[in-house]
């Protein structure tokens, strides 16, 4: 059964952004969203979670991206980020036995610097 | 293995919403979130998907709340409305097989009317 409330021209389920492919703009796979993370007061998406390396989830990083660094591509019917894989792997990650403190917010200060200055398209 | 990057005190995993349990304000279980709607562009959560009825899945009415509706409650790990459950029974759903047409502006005006005039304390 094709669920027809899933994707719009605007809005997209949250259960289908996750596991959605994340591409550079060259077209290269670089990973998967995981999940992101939402401001339980304002209702705004802070970061996407995009597992990245690994193998069957072994492995896996996990790599914060701010949202404005990801773009819908309908054509791919996934994300486009205007980084390299060594971009990724230089940027803020954690592995799942390391997960950050979220609540200091020191954390997700140095995410958003880092691709502030990765120079990546923040729409 | 415990998982502390799922929820701090303003950000919570999307993967962690869904499921959430939804309580009235006298503490009646009204039901789970399904998933949430978000804005593609904006990165903002539009509406948060409730079922509600049914049993074990089946014969479930899904209701978009708008976000603002939801307040967390970290003391029943759990999201309250300024609902009762007969204003949810009147209020804008559908079923699995009737999903609205989210593409159509009119849709989500009704379910935003809805709730503005049905007194909730939007945030």
């Amino acid at each position: 059964m094709q669920d027809l409330s899933n994707e719009t021209h605007d809005l997209i389920a949250s259960d289908r952004v996750e596991g959605t492919a994340v591409y550079s703009r060259s077209g290269e796979h670089l990973g998967t969203v995981k999940n992101f993370m939402v401001d339980k007061q304002s209702g705004h998406v802070a970061y996407a979670v995009m597992s990245f390396g690994g193998f069957l989830g072994i492995g896996d990083r996990y790599h914060p991206l701010p949202w404005k660094t990801l773009h819908y591509d309908p054509g791919r019917s996934g994300y486009v980020v205007d980084l390299t894989a060594d971009q990724l792997r230089d940027a803020p990650n954690y592995g799942s036995d390391t997960a950050p403190n979220w609540d200091d917010q020191i954390y997700g200060h140095s995410v958003d610097d880092y691709y502030a200055h990765a120079g990546t398209i923040m729409r």
